[in-house]
């Protein structure tokens, strides 16, 4: 979850007011399927701007949350039974669009500091069509501060190459960038996008404005905005006319969205910076994880052979909670990896919480052993 | 689409400040999946005073808007290529539901003034059986001021039926009142609901608040809610917070919401008048049509052999608009008809329309004899 101490409430408030003085009408009727043509707009320069994307209104669709577009992807790219390609471990939200579509996914394992191995991911495609199955269908990625290992962002090498395995097998890449504008440290990647405009690319709100206004979008070529406009009327006809009226003014009002990005980058470098001291300090004996450059989430794996999901309880009971890798696993696995947040606790909570799992993690290893 | 006119919006604007005000925090941050509490018990109450409907807030999910709830049910009470029973015509957005999961719709004609003729219905019913097939997974009814039709209410005995033949088949009953409160003559109607608590009820707050808000609901035994939730994930995470903080408050405050459907009510009683007595003056030689007791539609069938898909562009070019009848039927047909909505326009456009339309007939009609 991102911090509510970013959300402007008071710019949201100021312009919600605006919005419904002069748009009211059309702000609170249904809207076209495809979304707001002025919020399409204003993301066009947005993309190019943060992310060196070209595109047009046309090739925008807006979706209630990318997780919308997760699910209309996995549907309209695969039949039940399919494959994908994904990371290994991978985004939660992913998996259960993928399942919810009865996708198979193969995920590509182990990641290295600089995201997934291309050589990995080659051999994967590779071993999939020669043995006579279909091709997967598409290869799903998070390249910036990947979802759930945080530390693990694709170099631009890595990205050239994946677009040339997707473009030598013919197989589309979805590119999906929820946590692009939170970088705290290093070098800015160029987008798959960018290079590429035949990706798929996923964009959110959620994570520079505020996630319960429910706004996500789909940059992608014109076959497959087409098919998304078709069976998003079947889902939902239309994403909230209102958020996008919001939306747009907070894109267009002398950039209230870059100062917020610029404000979440600050305010969450400074607790990433706690929680990976406090990692260093109290688990720097049990565990392993990589320092992430930007995102949400610490990826913790321990060394010893403590079941997360199992010791997620006593966790709980001791005032402390995490994802347990399991979740991630789209074919098992990571028992002993737990997908820690920084955004959200304070600094004070975030030492307390590493040193209350410090202690679980141990009254857990002992009970092992004994 | 609901006129404008009704969108309570210097009350929505006082709502909206005082949800950032109050509730910022939460009401931007990502939502539970089943929906808001405050809202469900809100909607509990909501649903006792207008429909009669005993339920608790653990058997509603708020989901984003109703047509979300019809691709829900489709997905989870069907798998691909089985059946369900529709009245014919019916919805559009139901047959885009139900298309994009693949449901075959049986489609039950033709209907009387009383809704679905329900002979006819156990009669379909118990063919499909009959054919050693899987039987329908669910009869889909909209039962108050039908979509398309409007002048077509089920009365209480043939509900009483409905629930009947239901139970003897073991099919489940989905009743979708989109329009219940919006009744300008005639005696209420119990919903099927109220009647049989094992039905699935939709509802939404499109036509009783905004449709831009995005906010509709399931009422349903808790096997159904279960899965729903957990497709729901999938779909979209959870719905808009921000819309369902102030759909609380709008029920909440001394009633806005009572007040806002009996302003509704006055509003397009009047128009509906309008236009039957603009059919009955301009079109009365050349079709039928019935007078709906409420909702936002008349259905229009012409005794010629004008077809309305066909017609559409010219009428376009006059400057009046309908849906044609096709785009309601679940299995062909309707090529006479057309759905002409009357709470949108002023009663000068609604007569204006209907003039237009005559003379687009008038011309088509004499093009296809000559």
């Amino acid at each position: 979850m991102p911090n509510p101490a970013t959300f402007p409430k008071d710019r949201l408030k100021e312009i919600m007011v605006d919005v419904l003085d002069r748009d009211g009408d059309a702000a609170l009727q249904y809207g076209n399927t495809a979304g707001l043509n002025s919020l399409r707009e204003e993301l066009v320069g947005f993309l190019k701007r943060t992310e060196g994307i070209d595109c047009a209104p046309e090739d925008i669709i807006i979706t209630s949350g990318s997780q919308q577009a997760l699910y209309a992807i996995g549907k309209l790219l695969c039949n039940p039974g399919d494959g994908v390609i994904t990371e290994d471990p991978t985004y939660v939200g992913a998996i259960s669009a993928f399942n919810a579509n009865a996708i198979r996914m193969h995920g590509v394992p182990p990641m290295d500091g600089q995201g997934v191995v291309v050589d990995v991911l080659e051999e994967k495609v590779r071993s999939l069509v020669s043995k006579g199955k279909a091709p997967p269908r598409f290869i799903y990625l998070i390249p910036n501060f990947q979802n759930p290992t945080g530390g693990r962002t694709l170099t631009e090498k890595r990205r050239q190459e994946v677009i040339r395995i997707a473009s030598e097998y013919g197989i589309p890449v979805v590119e999906d960038n929820p946590y692009g504008e939170l970088r705290y440290s290093g070098e800015r990647v160029r987008s798959i996008r960018s290079l590429d405009g035949s990706v798929i690319y996923l964009g959110t709100f959620s994570k520079v404005m505020t996630p319960g206004l429910r706004l996500g979008y789909i940059v992608a070529p014109r076959e497959v905005t087409e098919k998304v406009n078709l069976l998003k009327q079947a889902l939902d006809l239309a994403t909230n006319s209102f958020s996008q009226y919001v939306a747009t003014e907070y894109i267009r009002r002398g950039g209230i969205i870059y100062e917020q990005i610029r404000f979440n980058v600050e305010l969450y470098r400074k607790r990433r910076d706690a929680m990976v001291r406090a990692l260093r300090e109290e688990m720097g004996d049990m565990a392993d994880f990589s320092v992430p450059d930007g995102g949400m989430f610490i990826w913790v794996t321990l060394n010893n052979s403590v079941d997360t999901s199992r010791m997620l309880i006593d966790a709980i009971k001791a005032g402390v909670t995490y994802v347990s890798g399991q979740a991630f696993a789209p074919n098992g696995g990571h028992e002993h990896s737990m997908r820690l947040n920084f955004t959200f606790p304070s600094e004070e909570k975030i030492y307390e919480g590493v040193r209350r799992l410090r202690s679980v993690i141990l009254s857990r290893a002992q009970e092992a052993v004994s």
